[in-house]
């Protein structure tokens, strides 16, 4: 279906601080059953959307989880009632830094209340209670929204049937927040960010941003194999222009994501990563409790395969049915949403035949 | 000894370009033998200098290898008389793109002529004819200066009796350009660098493009060893300060580049780096050729260890003693500089016993 936009009053934040005016954009592809117990929830990464799928509905813009969500897919909305939401602090339409502030009528830039992750899952929870959904039968997301996953799974453990979490960390390492931190620093490096009251795109700085994640979401090898030490033979080195192939392509990607993305919600949604810690506190869960599966690819050295065993063995510490699986893969971060027919054929089996996985 | 200054009149670069003032600054510490046999040249990396030690001096700086040179150190000053010279295209006295232009009187700024690493070694050894050097005992460097020993080894391979190449690679890989490149975007997008015509320093530019490089040559462990997810509880995070302990590392290292590096010598000097082939063309070595030893560092996750091997098998191939050693640390690619004492170990054994490494 196309977006739809839901109001859905107040929200108390972790920090204290209450939004009183909390929309959420959101699409829903399937049918919700009489029972009302075939919905799943999809969590977006950082600068996803609510657009996961076309649902194989022909003329409409492939999703970001296309391959694995649709008609016939591992997620099966011939089966499953699927919602995805763009999240709290985004800038697709939900609630976020670049909305206008009821209180002056402009947009809240840095006035905007931090906002975390598990404030993420509460907005989620409210359009599910609005959609009339008491109970998921799976949670999935990646990076950022495998941080959701987990979220869900210490809030509302008796609304889940199932989570899986895929390409993340329970809370974000050193290194992980630094990648975050030269971000968000050349963001508020650029002068046109202004301090969060800009009225055009800090488009240099928000380009940089994006260039650096892309790189810790590719692997060594998998750039290697795409780029080599191609050049584009501009002859153009000695102004340091885009030379090898590699450049060129960094810098297309950055420029494309100044014209999709705001920069202060970049600032937002990666600081609430920064600051989540899934098990801080210790959550008990419910017996019995959501089944959990837990993924991690082999080349993401962003978030390696030891930060998803650290997460399956809370869960099973916790007493939850857990599986984890590494999953071979070269696409490095990216693998969750490249990967589609390794990580398509285990939801499909997660999801589908309970007493296989988890 | 204190850094000298040279000139030693013209070079034709690489690219066909004749730069025609060139100075070098550089130090020297122990004895050239009567023989002049004892020579040995420290290859300095990226952002690095002629100080590499105090030679055990009281009062005096310490330098860049200061537990590896010295009196009764690993590079024994007693024994060897050891050079070391700030590179071409470098900031710390010798010729680059901030120093005067003879033809304008005014600095050189972006038309200076872009520099190869090989043209650093060839600037190197107008230094050693200068200082009366026929031959050397040994070129030594890590990182950037490993590259440098890969030059000497292909450009002046009957000048060598040995050399050391630590933490390196032949070639930069398309990840290892794109960190670099950043970087590059990261001062180039500051405005204050005006185009390289900057009479201020770009500063956060520059401070960006540090901390980037910082984040790479740590490793992940090293990093979580080093901080954790510690916070520095200045209850800034609203305003995105530097909440995490790392945070605050990060910008403190940045600012402090700043004070010391020019900004247009990081342009030349990283591009330097990214152009660099060891093995474009395929050199032959002279029969006997130079001992090459080829050290790596396990956490090096910059430069990993299958590089440091593809560099020794080249020189294997061109019929030189090589040895291949991956060395254990969890300092990252720091460690070239922090591992001191199997360094040292290692590099004590290489010069002084020919027959037993390389």
């Amino acid at each position: 279906m196309t977006a739809r936009s839901v109001s859905l009053g107040g929200l108390e934040l972790e920090s204290g601080v209450r939004l009183d005016a909390v929309t959420l954009v959101y699409e829903t592809w399937g049918t919700l059953a009489p029972g009302r117990d075939n919905a799943i929830l999809l969590l977006h990464a950082l600068t996803g959307d609510a657009h996961a799928t076309s649902d194989g509905v022909p003329g409409v813009e492939r999703g970001w989880w296309e391959d694995l969500v649709g008609p016939g897919r591992a997620v099966d909305t011939r089966r499953w009632f699927v919602v995805c939401a763009n999240v709290l602090g985004g800038c697709q339409g939900s609630t976020g830094p670049s909305s206008t502030d009821p209180a002056t009528g402009r947009p809240y830039g840095l006035s905007f209340p931090l906002v975390s992750i598990r404030d993420m899952a509460r907005a989620q929870a409210l359009l599910l209670d609005h959609l009339g959904i008491p109970r998921l039968a799976g949670a999935l997301g990646g990076s950022m929204g495998g941080m959701q996953a987990l979220a869900w799974l210490g809030l509302f453990p008796r609304r889940l049937d199932s989570v899986a979490v895929l390409a993340t960390a329970a809370s974000h390492s050193p290194q992980q927040i630094a990648f975050q931190e030269v971000g968000r620093q050349a963001v508020m490096a650029d002068p046109a960010w202004a301090g969060g009251a800009y009225t055009a795109a800090p488009a240099r700085g928000l380009a940089l941003a994006r260039m650096i994640g892309h790189i810790t979401y590719m692997s060594g090898p998998g750039m290697a194999e795409k780029f080599g030490r191609q050049r584009r033979g501009h002859g153009a080195a000695a102004t340091f222009g885009q030379d090898f192939a590699v450049e060129g392509y960094l810098r297309h990607r950055g420029d494309s994501f100044v014209r999709r993305f705001d920069a202060n919600s970049y600032l937002y949604i990666t600081k609430a990563v920064d600051d989540f810690d899934a098990f801080d506190p210790l959550w008990a869960a419910p017996t019995p409790g959501p089944r959990v599966l837990v993924a991690s690819f082999k080349s993401d050295w962003l978030y390696p395969a030891q930060q998803g065993r650290e997460i399956a063995t809370a869960c099973r510490r916790a007493g939850l049915a857990t599986s984890f699986t590494e999953i071979d893969s070269r696409w490095g971060h990216d693998a969750f949403l490249l990967e589609t027919e390794r990580l398509g054929a285990l939801l499909k089996v997660f999801l589908e035949r309970p007493g296989v996985v988890g």
